[in-house]
């Protein structure tokens, strides 16, 4: 693996979160793989989890790991090409890449979509001119599109659950899982919902049935593999997990549509699921994404989930660093 | 020791403060005891001794320490229990602290009152909610009431200062501390004053003085069994140490009522004591709170004070490892 | 060396460049000279390079480096002396500095010129006055007028890349070295350039020439020595070096007169030098300052300059630990 961008990187997701899980057991397994080695983990947005499990797996590792708020303790970068720069942006991303490729052995990025122009955010160019100029491998920590390390920690803790569970691999071939829009108060990214689509699609292990309102499609180079309905109710039938997110519109792009409360994951809700098991990539708007019940009760594995982030990125950042 | 919260998590002052002094001889004698831990900083207000002080202290002990400042690179929590968040807060401290836990082997946290409601304040709701939701150890930075790394300090700079003066401890039975009001220009929160009082008289060590103008009296719970006098005068007369902060209201919360610049402690005040050396937590407003001359005069401790925050600091981790 | 302000602290420049290149040969040569010592990076203004390059450097001479953005992570700093403080300004650097020195083996700072008062920024009453309180080394990360760890990557720039023209070296007896202002949108500090021009006249191996409009000369004291020349085109004729840096007006102070686009520097310029290499400090407003045709073709050294920032600060952190 060079770089960490999508599941497209990725030649073996079931290998990639045995590993995670091996580090999970026995933390400091590879503390010497990132002796004498540097990770920047530069953020261009705000960031809880992915900063500070990636801290930590780069620390279990070894490595010396150096955060750069590039928005607030820096300055605003130009990433087209041709540019006159004499706007708001004071460096450019042809400049500064090379020069951060030669203070680090990797770099990890994360940039939001801007939400106002579906091209532009999915051409994902921030981050690929990110890629073409920096010279060392790359690690997305969420990008315009997709949110590659949320969705291998969210395999490792399907698989983990799975595990634990002994009595429902007897009865079913495949678990069912439903991705379910909820309303939420603000237009968020597509990220999530996609790189989720995503992975669970090329894992290919299960019956997956994305349910979100009409007009809330998601692109299709994502979704396609899935089960596509509209009605909740009848999406959630059965279902051993249940992954709850909200995202802004897709084809009419960056809106809020409606925003039905109806959508809102409870108790009474998961009584139509096979006692799934429910995720959240947080931060959780709770009372309007999820009930309180279903997040303090014994479904939810979100905090499992979001323990999981440490083993993703010690994963990934160790098969880096095996492949440099 | 399991938490860090107040004076009430300690067992022995004395004893504590001879680790911190310990420390101060030899600061790398437990270089090996934090191997392999880390302990998160979470900062939801500014700091800058309590910050890099426990950074180095965390060092000294071969702990890896991670600083997040809540409030700038993250979002804005949560802390009441059943909140329908569609405001503006993105994060309930129940989702967040779980996880942060499961990041950290301890985790300490700075949150400011707000000094609009009493009773919310003094609830001290947020470091609460965060220990009971994060699963391992939590050491106050400074919470909406208290801040017992700086009166740790206190106690250890009393302590090496009467050390030192050996004359001193022939003569008098207990040195007389006196902690005494002075003037700001910004409504500040009572946490050092009320923290100081609560930690000299679980000492017990001291003939313990309060002095400040009517209408500043602090909560009772910190300073039973202190002497409270609001002549300022009459208070210094033969101190050892004075103790010099501002605090706003506590019985009308957190006004500022009357701000006398006569409250100003200056070298001719100091001579109503006995050569009393002269503390202040800072960041002090000079010529505000003490004059210059007292401030760069040879009375003033308050460098010691705040050089001794590395061994307070190193003194509590250290315990809570011993103890984990 | 104790501190590191100026070229004045520097008793031989060759030598500290050939310690930097020793360093970019074998970059853990000395891993274990900064074993239990710490250093601390204060930034009263934004950085980039400086910041992450410091940090790097630290780090391969195995010392705890930590940032602390002074003015985002913690308040407003006084530096006047005799400060009635009751505005803005939280706390004085005569308290805040000898408490930091205490935290710290060597301290770094960065503070940016006002560009109102050009009394104040020349009389460096910042760092100095850090330097008077702290009580350890002091690094400029730059400071009003100088820009010093700047500089000495430049020089070590200029000489790897003489070292590399075996053929240059049998022509000329002295590399041609032009610093010529170029157009910006701001007003920008004269410090790269002041710094540039002390550094290459101390340096006394170059025909230095320094070509600005009129109205935009720089101050003597650092000038002295260099040829100034206000027709651009004259002075780059045969040029080795141009290194490329916008100032706003010193006279005038902290203006911009006028901003000439005749100035950006662009191949067709190039042409009348002798194929000069290009220098830049970075962040470089491109197509105003330079063309990206200049930037992206094969006469830039910038990304070669920015790299080498790290074994600049490498040498001058491990002369002060050797010195200590």
């Amino acid at each position: 693996m060079r770089n960490f961008i999508s599941v497209h990187d990725v030649k073996d997701i079931n290998a990639l979160a045995e590993t995670a899980l091996m580090y999970k057991a026995d933390p400091f397994k590879d503390r010497k793989l990132g002796a004498d080695k540097r990770i920047g983990l530069l953020f261009l947005n705000p960031s809880l989890r992915t900063r500070l499990s990636t801290q930590v797996a780069a620390a279990n590792l070894g490595m010396e790991a150096i955060v750069f708020n590039v928005d607030k303790e820096g300055w605003a970068l130009e990433f087209e090409e041709g540019a006159i720069m004499s706007g708001s942006s004071v460096e450019h991303i042809k400049d500064a890449a090379p020069i951060l490729g030669s203070y680090f052995d990797i770099l990890c990025i994360r940039t939001f979509p801007g939400l106002k122009n579906r091209e532009d955010d999915y051409s994902e160019l921030y981050i690929s001119q990110f890629i073409k100029y920096c010279g060392v491998p790359v690690i997305s920590l969420e990008s315009a599109t997709l949110h590659p390390l949320q969705s291998l920690t969210d395999i490792i803790s399907i698989k983990e659950t799975l595990k634990e569970n002994v009595a429902f691999k007897s009865i079913n071939a495949k678990p069912k899982i439903v991705l379910t829009w909820a309303p939420h108060v603000k237009p968020l990214p597509q990220c999530v919902a996609n790189s989720f689509a995503q992975w669970v699609n090329a894992w290919g292990e299960a019956d997956f049935v994305i349910t979100h309102p009409e007009d809330y499609e998601l692109a299709t180079k994502f979704t396609q593999g899935a089960t596509i309905i509209n009605n909740q109710d009848e999406a959630l039938k059965g279902a051993d997990f249940v992954y709850v997110k909200n995202w802004s519109t897709y084809t009419d792009y960056g809106k809020i549509y409606e925003n039905d409360p109806g959508w809102m994951l409870t108790d009474e809700k998961l009584k139509l699921t096979n006692q799934a098991k429910v995720m959240h990539c947080l931060p959780v708007r709770r009372n309007v994404e999820l009930s309180d019940e279903v997040l303090d009760g014994p479904n939810s594995i979100v905090t499992r989930q979001a323990s999981n982030r440490v083993w993703a990125a010690q994963a990934v950042i160790s098969e880096i660093l095996k492949n440099a």
